[in-house]
């Protein structure tokens, strides 16, 4: 099981993060949509339901530290609707099982994400689709377990 | 589908990453084992195989442009054995339904990641288990879908 973490508060963020001001860094977060999954079990004539997912995601993302990108294909396309998160030197994830009414809870997840001071998603706090759509977590490129 | 890309061989890599002398650069490549990875059905009093796995992987690794890192878990729990592979600005791939044989596998495709000149793993050559295997592939921080 991926291990819980404690909810982290936007107050928890990095000074250099937090600036209610025009920002000048890059976003912490960003969010790919993948826009050519299909829900499974639909027609394949239906347009792909991962465009409707895209297309939500960025009409209803409004958080400066939260990029969202469509993305082609994340290979998880025996899963449902697909996105990912990935933050500069943190975990990345991937989730499936998603519909187009997940918008509001990706960009939630993806905000508590970009709060987070230890570089994982918290479990606490982290919207259920998030939770039962986990398909796979990815260690920073620099990371090393530490011994238990 | 993932998108099959061409073959590369060693000697397409760059010239910084290409010399057969001592190495001042870090690997290509980290390859991530989850060592807490249980082969589905098997008994719960058993030793994870996933510490076999990852231990046969450290064991046989031999390419420079390849770390090998154990980690705890992936939460990619339900499909058995796991390994991730994640490249400076490249894309990361998940991997799962490996078995404690999969090793030699795992580091060929590592090797083919690290010599790859676009970020992808390339899909011709890439060892069966890491193509039937596939769970997931995340794009870098940076990138940006080209329009068709």
């Amino acid at each position: 099981m991926e291990r819980p973490a404690p909810t982290e508060t936007p107050d928890d963020r990095p000074d250099d993060t937090a600036s209610a001001g025009p920002r000048d860094a890059a976003p912490a977060v960003t969010l790919f949509v993948c826009q050519t999954c299909r829900t499974p079990g639909t027609p394949p004539e239906d347009a792909p339901q991962g465009a409707r997912l895209a297309e939500a995601v960025r009409a209803a993302a409004h958080d400066p530290d939260v990029e969202v990108k469509p993305v082609r294909c994340l290979s998880n396309c025996k899963r449902g609707l697909s996105a990912a998160m990935v933050r500069a030197g943190g975990w990345s994830y991937v989730f499936g099982d998603l519909t187009p009414a997940s918008a509001p809870d990706l960009l939630a997840g993806a905000t508590l994400f970009a709060g987070s001071t230890d570089g994982l998603m918290p479990w606490r706090g982290r919207p259920d689709c998030l939770k039962r759509g986990m398909i796979a977590r990815v260690p920073p490129l620099f990371f090393t377990e530490e011994p238990r």
